[in-house]
């Protein structure tokens, strides 16, 4: 997503120390004491504008949400709707997550989204995938266990690379969808930016997947 | 696919037991004698009125290509087709392709395909989908292996099962296509009776997996 520069974005994020993490190394193994309570962690990496994440953290009081975003004109969006959400729930990391292994100890995320991950199609960028083996290491070393990675998109071949690469990874499928929008069962889905203003277009991919045999 | 009967598909069967099968369990282990030169065997499950697989032994006259399907009226109208081609490397057996393992012997078979199979979408029929564990266990008991199961449909609800299906019992996935008529790589795509009459309703998805690693 390519976003105008916002000259107000950098300091908009210095006034707000308490709700987004500029430098997340130094809170590995203790992001629990950024949250008013101990509950399980979720990750979003590629928070974009943030709705997606907010809307999560009001549905779901009882589960501590970490949206990463590398583009600071970006996620100081993102960080105005956890500002005026006020929910005790929600903080976000402006850094890349292609990282995430720096970021946390092993088992401390109980589950990670990627959202409308950019594509890059190009075969020579495909190491830039949030869904390429390199990423799936790091996810596997901060999951717990048992704990899974959710991935929607709308873009088509990227969800082929992805299914292929999850499967060549020796993940474990949970569930797979072709058309979210029309799925029968009642699967629930909190919208992103990118779905709503891409989902007139074609069908929404979803696959859900472990890492673990139960 | 439901076809009306046909008297004359029986005595048909009958007059042609050089082309078609019908007590299969007899040639296990001896499928090659059935066709002019030993080379790789290819069985489709499910062949309809088959012109996948005779077009396929027409592109490749190097490998050996055996239909199986299960309704009398149906591979009725396939031998025709086996029959006008004059091909010496096409047979046909009309039986349950749930019963592979009491046909072939193990590593007998290079390649399975399954073509638009029957959906089966009420749950409590799972068993008779073709993609479902047991009948993969009987493609894995006769498959090399190396060899590859192909598999494409229109049908959405069933190709998400099977997704998670066959990556469920730990199949190796080698490609997945969710438009396969506008796929971007040359990837050959024989066309079936049931792909050429729904695929302007839909995409056409597909999967080519494996059972072993490489
Ligand atoms: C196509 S946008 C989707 C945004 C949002 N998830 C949505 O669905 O509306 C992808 C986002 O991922 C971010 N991104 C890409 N690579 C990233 C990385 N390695 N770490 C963190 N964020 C990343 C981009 O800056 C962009 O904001
Ligand atoms: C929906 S039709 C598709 C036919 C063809 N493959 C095509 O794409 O045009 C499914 C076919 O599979 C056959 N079939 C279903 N279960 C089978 C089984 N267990 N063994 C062999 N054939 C089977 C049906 O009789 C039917 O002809």
């Amino acid at each position: 997503m390519r976003v105008r520069n916002k000259p107000w974005a950098k300091p908009y994020i210095e006034e707000h120390p308490n709700l987004i993490v500029t430098d997340p190394v130094p809170l590995k193994g203790n992001w629990q004491s950024r949250f008013s309570a101990v509950q399980p962690l979720h990750v979003e990496i590629g928070t974009g504008k943030g709705q997606f994440i907010v809307e999560m953290a009001r549905l779901h009081p009882e589960i501590n949400f970490l949206g990463i975003e590398i583009q600071t004109s970006v996620i100081a969006i993102a960080l105005k709707k956890v500002v005026e959400s006020e929910l005790p729930n929600i903080q976000l990391i402006l850094s890349d997550g292609a990282d995430v292994d720096t970021f946390f100890d092993p088992n401390e995320i109980d589950e990670i989204y990627l959202n409308f991950s950019d594509p890059w199609p190009k075969t020579k960028h495909e190491k830039r995938r949030l869904t390429s083996a390199g990423f799936l290491k790091n996810y596997q070393d901060v999951l717990k266990p048992d704990g899974l990675l959710q991935f929607k998109t709308d873009n088509r071949g990227l969800f082929e690379y992805s299914l292929v690469s999850l499967n060549n990874f020796g993940m474990i499928f949970q569930g797979v969808w072709l058309d979210l929008h029309q799925a029968n069962d009642e699967v629930e889905d909190v919208q992103t930016e990118y779905e709503q203003k891409f989902s007139a277009l074609g069908p929404i991919y979803q696959v859900i997947a472990k890492f673990n045999q139960a």
